[in-house]
């Protein structure tokens, strides 16, 4: 017997007939004897729908009222798969984020989860009673519905998990674990059976949309084991874990990509102190993220080129906040290019080997492809490419490193 | 300065538009000095498709897991409300049946309101704030949300007046008053100023579709000043008031009717004591209400007809009832009648003046109406018709009891 958490997204509670089938794949573990809590999202296309409707009402709208608007999409799931599971014979009731409760900051829309009490829930799982709580949501300090922000039920689930104690969190979602690469792209990528939290986190904040970053941090501090699997298929998924749990560790675990950034080159800038301080730091102000910095000593010491990216949705604001700056930062003119790719390699083993990022670069000089900015961690090392060579770039570097599928 | 309750019921809250015109009807109270609760249902048809999804999950169905799901449908509207309000620059929030808290019995689907707890909301007027509260919800016993039923949002609104101690509770819809007849039937009706609560309760529970019939009871009982007014057009509605409120009583206030009943007549049945008994005992035990009931005194004191009336829609499992009687009860023929209409004249006056009654019943009469079946109480007289003479007998009433407008 374990007690499972099992979370299921918006696509896996899209129709009725959907949710007839997560409650039928709930009804395995129950039958296998595990306890179980189910944390489910809203039915695919209705949090777009409620957020849509708050738009249309005011353009600048409180928080809380939001909150208590789109909420209501988790609600109207948890109802009807409670019902689903009677409709099976299961003992199982609804939980929204105030009765559990789960209890957040009062930052809403983005709110973080703080205690969760799970002393009913628990107290019920020995009535055989199956919990089904509505993801994204809780409650703050002054009683009123609070939202986690967008993804934010997979976070509830794993935060339900730690509280719980429990043996796994079960992912569910539209593909049935995590990749080498993006398979539509790189068609040898396999499927991991392992990876690690570490490497987990940064494929999730490269760009790989398989769990929120927010969720595997959390997962990471409470130990708590992820598995990431289909909710159409039943084969075993991608178990997210810790190090030591992982046999044979591979140099490089996955290649991955993101067209969310934007590169800005400002030509020219006076090499002279304080300008870096000045542009970051306006930026900064103006709550827009810069990720790649790359500025290269001047041959001169008078002028040289300073570029970075930021979000892609953001480059507006950005060239905003620069344009503001150009009596305080001198430079021959500002360049934005939306068109470029961040692509990635992650893995655990490249800390204790050398040559890593040289066989990267090497193999993509090797077809011809220019790097624009470099930035590496312990664990990674990201290139900025011109975006039409994504397909080539993922592709060579699947292969560089021995990752295609035999 | 007065302190009011204005509820608007789907219609007036069927799309963004509507919602924003009802943020400028509260803005006006609002400035006018008021303090003010609103109470909203779910946008229209909203509760159909929150109720279809239930039905697609299950044909049986916890209710409350069914009240989880479609109380999801005012907090829908009480968010966005609240938002177009401070779009105004007025200060609002929302309130959900779990803050207020309204406390209910826990019969879910039909809770019965038991306590409101309007000690925040009234805090909070004193800030100038007005409360945006969910109708229809509540909270039971066991901290889980509970529904009033359908047209609840009514009950909510009166119930939420009482304990504000408010001064009046406008009940906004998409007619503007309670008429002396329904006016697409009797083109010579006319608005009423006023109405008491006794008629008013006649009038509900006889088919005007104004206002349900539990929130007029509740009404009467803590002495709530009503008005029913348009949600569409700025102009005084119907005031529904305690007795001595009227200046000039009316022998008849208003000709109603109901096409929601059906006839049932047993014919030749045996005329023996008990019999009456087996057959409404029966029907009460399967929640069949009867509602007029006649029986003549046999000729010969063998045998006689008894006719009733049960809601048209429970017609199906009044007769299976009476097929299970086969044995008990003797009779020639059971004979259902689905094209039937209840008639009604409703009136204060009544009860002081004699030959009301006759006066409708010769009317009737002149026009060749034969009338089915008869019941009275104090302030009423309703006929049992021929479905085929509605429009001609409640012109005939109208004309015969003065109302026709000048």
């Amino acid at each position: 017997m374990a007690r499972l958490v099992m979370k299921f997204g918006g696509t896996s509670v899209g129709s009725v007939e959907r949710i007839k089938n997560v409650a039928k794949r709930v009804q395995k573990e129950v039958e296998a004897g595990n306890e179980v809590a189910v944390v489910v999202s809203a039915m695919s296309g209705e949090t777009n729908r409620l957020v849509g409707l708050t738009r249309d009402v005011a353009s600048l709208h409180d928080a809380r009222e939001y909150d208590v608007v789109v909420s209501s999409g988790e609600q109207v799931t948890v109802g009807l798969l409670a019902m689903a599971l009677q409709d099976l014979g299961i003992n199982a009731r609804s939980w929204l984020g105030w009765q559990v409760p789960i209890k957040t900051s009062d930052v809403h829309g983005a709110a973080r989860i703080q205690e969760i009490d799970c002393g009913d829930i628990i107290r019920r799982f020995e009535e055989g009673q199956v919990a089904v709580c509505a993801g994204f949501q809780g409650v703050g300090p002054m009683n009123r519905i609070t939202t986690l922000g967008r993804g934010g039920s997979d976070t509830s689930a794993v935060a339900l998990a730690a509280a719980l104690d429990a043996d796994r969190c079960d992912i569910y979602t539209d593909v049935d674990g995590v990749y080498t690469a993006d398979p539509r792209i790189a068609t040898k990528a396999s499927k991991l059976d392992r990876i690690t939290y570490e490497e987990m986190l940064e494929l999730a904040s490269l760009g790989a949309k398989v769990l929120q970053t927010r969720s595997v941090e959390m997962a990471m501090k409470h130990q708590v084991k992820l598995q990431v699997l289909s909710s159409f298929e039943d084969l075993p998924g991608t178990l997210v874990v810790d190090e030591e749990d992982i046999v044979e560790e591979q140099v490089v675990s996955g290649v991955t990509y993101t067209r969310d950034e934007a590169k800005v080159t400002l030509q020219q800038v006076n090499d002279q102190p304080g300008v870096a301080a000045t542009v970051f730091g306006a930026l900064a102000e103006a709550h827009v993220n810069v990720d790649m910095i790359v500025q290269n000593v001047s041959e001169d010491g008078k002028a040289t080129d300073l570029t970075f990216t930021v979000g892609r949705g953001e480059l507006d604001a950005c060239l905003k906040v620069l344009d503001g700056l150009k009596d305080q930062v001198n430079c021959k003119a500002i360049v934005p290019d939306p068109n470029v790719v961040k692509v990635s390699i992650v893995g655990m083993g490249m800390r204790s080997h050398a040559g890593v990022a040289q066989t990267m670069f090497a193999a993509l000089a090797e077809k011809g492809i220019n790097i624009q900015v470099i930035s590496t961690s312990e664990i990674k090392v990201s290139v900025l490419l011109a975006e039409e060579y994504t397909e080539l770039a993922v592709r060579t570097l699947h292969t560089a490193f021995n990752l295609d599928a035999a």
